[in-house]
Order: structure tokens, then sequence, then C-alpha cells
């Protein structure tokens, strides 16, 4: 790992020839690395909290000044109870999840003595670009070796001082590996990024983790491919055959145990028939945890004047992601109504039906088009350490490669690998005298 | 199918909505619409064969004129002998391939009662830009409506009137199916290009057919994923092991049996210590068949004078895709050296290692960055049908979604359904009186 001070195109290009070398490693000895990574970071803790204090201090002075935001203050401290643990704990989970690298998917015969192989490889040199959270360091080089992908890191200036103590750590520790140190490269500087988002032929991935603005930037500015989401507009679709206690439960799940995850609705759309039966209970729960809801004529009339958290909805309320305590309401007739609406308003992240009705169940979960098509559950389900991954490189909204909270496979590509005895392609063909090809499915 | 006087913002908003409709299709469905189609196209031979016909004459006018190339008039030419009839048979071929929609891919129990399912399903939308082939078009409408994708449909000019013909036989075949007759856009007009490749929100992937130059332009001019490849700069590494026969069969393969394929091999790597051994023999084998050798000091000198077929090498050289016989060959010392020529030079689309260790193939096929990587065998397998897959998308030298030759699986993404019974996020947790997942991983 190098906190260098090339150029941003020399850091990917170096990080490219040393992704050459890594993807060629065992996974023992990226599994090595990671150990000693994490022997590395446990004696260096000291350094790393002081450093951390110190990005700490200068956050809480500008935040006293108004000039950062107390959340973002919140997600620096390494120093919060378990934080500093889990961090260290994540680099032991990545390093014992099952090698992603050298996978057969694949075999076929192609002709006697002529196999192909498809198999599992390393994309190549990844850019990550993150905000506050400066554990992100730790987990995304534990991400990049453990996958054979060389990195290239960027944090956000908040966390300078912790980056560079963990980054140094991590430096440190990786020389004593067979990992190039290379293959780990670490920018600082801000002025940086437009210039690495131009380096389409050295890097072939980008992940950002950090607000949606910041995915939106980097979507609009870069040909490289992006995995990540900028926006998480999740809708439920609330049927007349819904328990109501089953409705409320799961709306209010979505909607308040954490509204700034993208994966919370944002929308609930109610059929119509379920306006005076199950979506005054749900109203009732939601309004009871502090929800607004901006509601259409149709399900503010459904409503008993009890309820007084609501405000007439605006067609914008429908494409917002309020990450807050607010819910857009709106009625549809039918379940055809509540997809067209969630396959014109939504993100592609994750949308919920909540029905007793199978067949009306398995349309919807057909029909959205999104990375996650959840019956009678919460959408807050679209995680990937809930998914049962071990671990989670993003959620990704992306119609192609990766879809939905991602693991180790989305840092995954292919490559096929043919062994032959001197095989030449001109002998086959459909005419006399020509060979037929076997393509014989062989067991993996 | 509709051959469509809107404009391409409206073109691909409406193929966009035909597409959650096709998505939801049964495979049945899907099929039925291609046996129609089929039989549609046998009707209309006549009408299509005679509107190729004017098409031809005005592109062997072209020609005359030094405008067309000749190999652009022969592959417009749908009369030649087999090529409707392969054009037909190949709508039934994809018709008959295994579904490649709704296949459960990992089904998890998270929790009692809770149960994620990863399944495929189509991209969406299609956005194929291809040039003078006519017999595209039916190829094309038969991979989207089999894969469940809508598609927008772009054809060179000189093919018009043959693409108007085929298109008017599959929409009126379309009309009698459930496939929406929007699910498969056609635009004539050659102003769209830019206007399409601006509308990422609405196309998911592009997918050119045609010359590199067709190729990059697209992928300089969108931020839509591009399936594809621009270059196919193949190299073939000689070792002192190789036996000379087997090295000269397989290397005037590749570079003689279809020069102008990508797959044909383009940069000859020459260990140095088969300098006077092997390489003589290939030499000579490719000089035989007119290759001509573009050399460097070492292998020029290692050549008997016999051999006239040869220039000094330039640098840009090995950067080259001739497309024609003509070989770059560069002397390298060892398999490190040979590695790294391929991983700088190369275009990540299929290499060849010719040698007898087997350690050596291993440590070469792990250690190239392509999409093939061969041992023994001719670098002109790297090809859909060669591989089984039934049918060819393209060839992509991506480094995510899908690489070297694609199938059907290329046209695919998948979604994350969850069944719960009212299931909810914030029971589950690490602290005390937390549920935790189960995640059982289940049958298939």
């Amino acid at each position: 790992m190098s906190l260098t001070n090339a150029s941003p195109a020399d850091a990917a290009r170096a990080a490219k020839s040393a992704s050459h070398v890594l993807a060629t490693l065992s996974a023992e000895a990226r599994n090595d690395a990671l150990t000693v990574i994490h022997a590395g970071l446990t004696a260096a803790r000291d350094e790393i909290l002081a450093a951390n204090a110190r990005d700490l201090e200068l956050a809480r002075q500008a935040a006293a000044d108004g000039k950062l935001s107390a959340s973002l203050v919140s997600r620096l401290d390494l120093g919060k109870t378990g934080k500093w643990e889990d961090m260290l704990k994540g680099i032991l989970d990545v390093r014992d999840l099952e090698d992603p690298v050298g996978r057969v998917t694949l075999r076929t015969k192609l002709d006697d003595g002529l196999e192909l192989e498809r198999v599992t490889c390393p994309i190549g040199v990844l850019l990550i670009i993150f905000e506050a959270r400066p554990e992100v360091i730790a987990n995304i080089a534990a991400l990049a070796v453990k996958s054979g992908n060389a990195a290239i890191l960027k944090g956000g200036k908040e966390s300078t001082e912790s980056f560079v103590a963990i980054s140094t750590a991590i430096s440190n520790a990786l020389s004593q590996t067979q990992v190039p140190n290379d293959a780990i490269q670490l920018v600082t500087t801000r002025e940086s990024i437009p210039q690495l988002l131009a380096l389409d032929r050295d890097i072939d991935l980008v992940i950002p983790r950090g607000s949606n603005e910041l995915v939106r930037y980097i979507k609009e500015n870069t040909k490289i491919p992006v995995l990540g989401h900028a926006d998480g507009l999740c809708s439920i679709y609330l049927t007349a055959s819904a328990d109501a206690k089953l409705a409320a439960d799961v709306v209010v799940d979505a909607k308040t145990s954490y509204p700034a995850a993208c994966n919370s609705v944002e929308t609930l759309l109610v059929q119509e028939s379920a306006l005076t039966t199950v979506f005054p209970a749900v109203a009732s729960a939601l309004a009871a945890k502090g929800v607004e809801l901006r509601c259409d004529a149709a399900s503010t009339a459904a409503l008993s004047p009890e309820i007084t958290n609501i405000k007439d909805a605006t067609p914008e309320d429908y494409n917002t992601e309020f990450l807050s305590l607010t819910l857009a309401v709106k009625t549809v007739p039918d379940l055809s109504a509540a997809i067209a609406h969630i396959n014109t308003h939504g993100s592609h992240h994750t949308e919920a039906i909540l029905t007793a009705d199978q067949a009306e169940a398995e349309r919807f979960m057909s029909a959205v088009d999104a990375s996650g098509a959840y019956w009678n559950a919460s959408t807050r389900f679209a995680d990937g350490m809930r998914y049962g991954f071990g671990t989670e490189v993003g959620i990704s909204t992306n119609k192609i490669h990766s879809r939905g909270p991602v693991g180790l496979e989305g840092l995954m590509i292919y490559k096929y690998k043919i062994r032959g005895q001197g095989h030449v392609s001109a002998v086959y063909g459909e005419g006399e005298g020509k060979r037929r090809f076997k393509h014989e499915r062989l067991a993996i």
C-alpha cells in the first residue's frame, strides 16, 4: 500500500501492473495478507485512535461553526463503542469467506482433447471514493485483497489523519506479504477525482461510498462502470387483502427503523379498495411513530380527522427520496397501476407488496423493474449482511453485472480457458469432410 | 414491431414500457412469437429478396463508383447460397434454446417463513446498432424476444430497403402474438444515433455490430454500457518446448483461416531460446501461406534468407490489428516478458501459449488479462457457436458483466425476491433479545 505523491495516471498504471500479479496469487497468500493486516492494525491501535481524535477535534470545531453536520462528525468517530473492534473483526470475516477466485463455472468438451473452462477471476483495478467513515479503508482493502483486485482509495478530507494512520499500518503490514505494494494506492487530494475518473484504460470499476450527491457526480463524470446507487426510492403497495397488523408492522419498520437508509420506504401505494379497510390502521401506526404523510385527496379523505400529521401531496413528492420520517401516499386502482407507478417513479432499488393473494404477489414480483421485489416483508431487508453474503460491497441499481446488495461476487469477472493439443479451427464446420464440435457439458 | 417516425426519446420510452410487459410473458408466449415470426418471414420471402435486390443494385453502383467496398456489397446480399435459410433456421435455433428467464440461481432461508431467491430476468431495453448485414435484424429480434428484452434496432443505410421489408414482415407477425408491438422499435435515420446514445434512462445496454470504428465511436459517445469490442489484438506466445508442427498448424490457422476476424492472431511472441529451433518452421509455414512477417532484429536474424516475406517491425506494429495476412513478431526472453507484453499491448480478447510444459501453460492462462487464454489451440476458437452457446450476441472485451463470446446469458440480469409473512428488519441484530438470521442455503 503506498501513499503516493505520484500523479493519478501513474498511480493507476502502477495499480494495473500490481493487479496482474495479485490476480495470480494463491488463496493462501491473499488470506495470509489479511491476517498480517489485521495484526498490523491491532498493533497500531493507539496511533490510529490518536490520529482519529485529531480529525474529530477539527470536525467538532467545524460542526460548531455550522460548517459540518453532526451526523458526519459521528460517522468519523472510530472510538465509538464497538467500532474499532467491528473494523478488525470485519477483516477476519472477509478472510474467512469462501475464496471467490478460480471457481470453475462451466466446463465443456469441445472435441477430443479440446476442453473449454470458464473460471472466475478478479476484475482488475477498483477505484473506491468514500466520504467520512475512516473504517471503510480497512474494509475495502480487505475486500480488494480477498478478491484479487488492486484498489485506488480516495477518502474524504475530514478523515485525512485517520486515513493516513490506517493506511500506514496497512502499508507496513503488506510489505511483509506477497501482495505487491502498489496493489493498494492511496490518493488524498480532492483535485485528483476528475483525473482518476478519466482513466478508463487502467481503472475497471468505480465504487462510490457516500452521499447521493457524490454518487450522482461520479456517474455523470466517468465512462468507467460505476457500481452503486444514487437513489433509493422504494415503494410499498398496500392491497385490500393485506392483514392490517402485518401491514402496519411492515410499513412502520420500512419507514422508521432507519429513515436515512437507501432501503427505507418513501412511497406507499394504497389500493383504492383498501383505503377505508386496511389503510387507516397503517396510517395510525405511522402517525404514532411521528411520520408525516403526504397524501393525495382520496387517501386524505379516508383518514379520520384524529390523524393530524397529514399534508397534501405534490407531484414531486412521488419522486422524492425523503430520507426522513416523511412518506408519500398515493391511491391506485389496482395492481397494474401500482406496477406502472413504480416502474415510472422508482429507482430500481427495492419494492414490496402487502397482500394475502399469492398470484397477485408473484405478478408484482415479476413485473416490478427493481433489484429487490418482496412479498409481505420490509424493504429494509435489502442488505448484503441480511442476505447472508458475509460482506457488502454496496447496493447496485445497475441493470448489468451486479444488482441489489453486492457481495464479493460483484468484484469478480471470469475468463475462458481452452486446453488443446494443437487444435485448429479450420477443420470444423458443416460441410463434407468437416469435423463437428462435441459440445459435451462436463462436471464441474 | 414498429417502424416509427417517433422521436428517439419517444421510441425509447415506448420500448421501456413494452419491456415491462415482455418481462412477464411466459416462455411459451415468447417461443410462440418466434414461431410466428419464422412463418411470417417465410411467407414474405419474395418481397424481402426483391427489396434486397434493390439495395444491392444501388450498392453495386456505389461500389462501381468507388464509394463502397466490394466486401460490404457481399455482406448485403441475402440471396447468397444458404444465407436466407440460415437466417430462418437461426430463429428456430434461438427458440429451441433453454429459456434464460426465471432461472433460480440462489435460494436462502433467511429465517422461518422468510425466503430469499435470486432469479434471472431480462435487462430491459437493448439498442442494437449494426451495419450492412440485413439478416442481423431477424437474428437480434429473435434474441430479444427469447430473452424478454425490448430492442431498438438501427441498421446501416445501405440495407434500408431490406431492413424495412424484413421488419414489416416481423411487425405483421408480432401483431398476432402476446409480445407488445413496441417491444421491437426500428429507427432508420443516421441522425438518431447520437440522440439514442444519450437516452441512458430508458436504454440499458448498447450492442454494436459492425466495424471497429463504429464500436469505438459508440463507446466514446455514450454512458450506457456497451457490450462488444473495438479491438481484437490477439497474441500467441511460442515457447522453446512447443512441437514445431503443432506450432505451425496453430499459428497458420490463427493467422490465415479468416484474417479479418477479431480472433485472428496479430502478434507472435517468440521465446528467445525458440528462435533457431521451433520458430523457423512456423515462419516457413506462414510464408507458404503468403503471410508477411514484421520481425524485430533477433527474429529476423534467426530466419534463413530463403524466407523473403519479412519486413522490419516498427513499435506501432505491436499495437496494430492488421486484419490481413500480416503478423508482427517479437522476441521475448521468457514467460514473464510475454505476459507483460500482452497485458500492455493486448486488447483483452484472446491469447494463446504454445508449450509442452503444463505449469508454464497454467501460469500463462492465469496471468494474461484477457477474456480467452488458450493452451495449444488456435485463437480462432473464440466464438459463441464454437463454445457451444447456441447463439452469439457478440464478443465482449469488457471487464464487467459479460466477457468473451456472449450468448443469451449476456442479455440477462437477476432480481432478488423475498417472500415473507410480515417480517420486519428491526427485530434482527446482535444484541440481547434480538433474532439472528438463519442463512440456510436451500436447494435450487
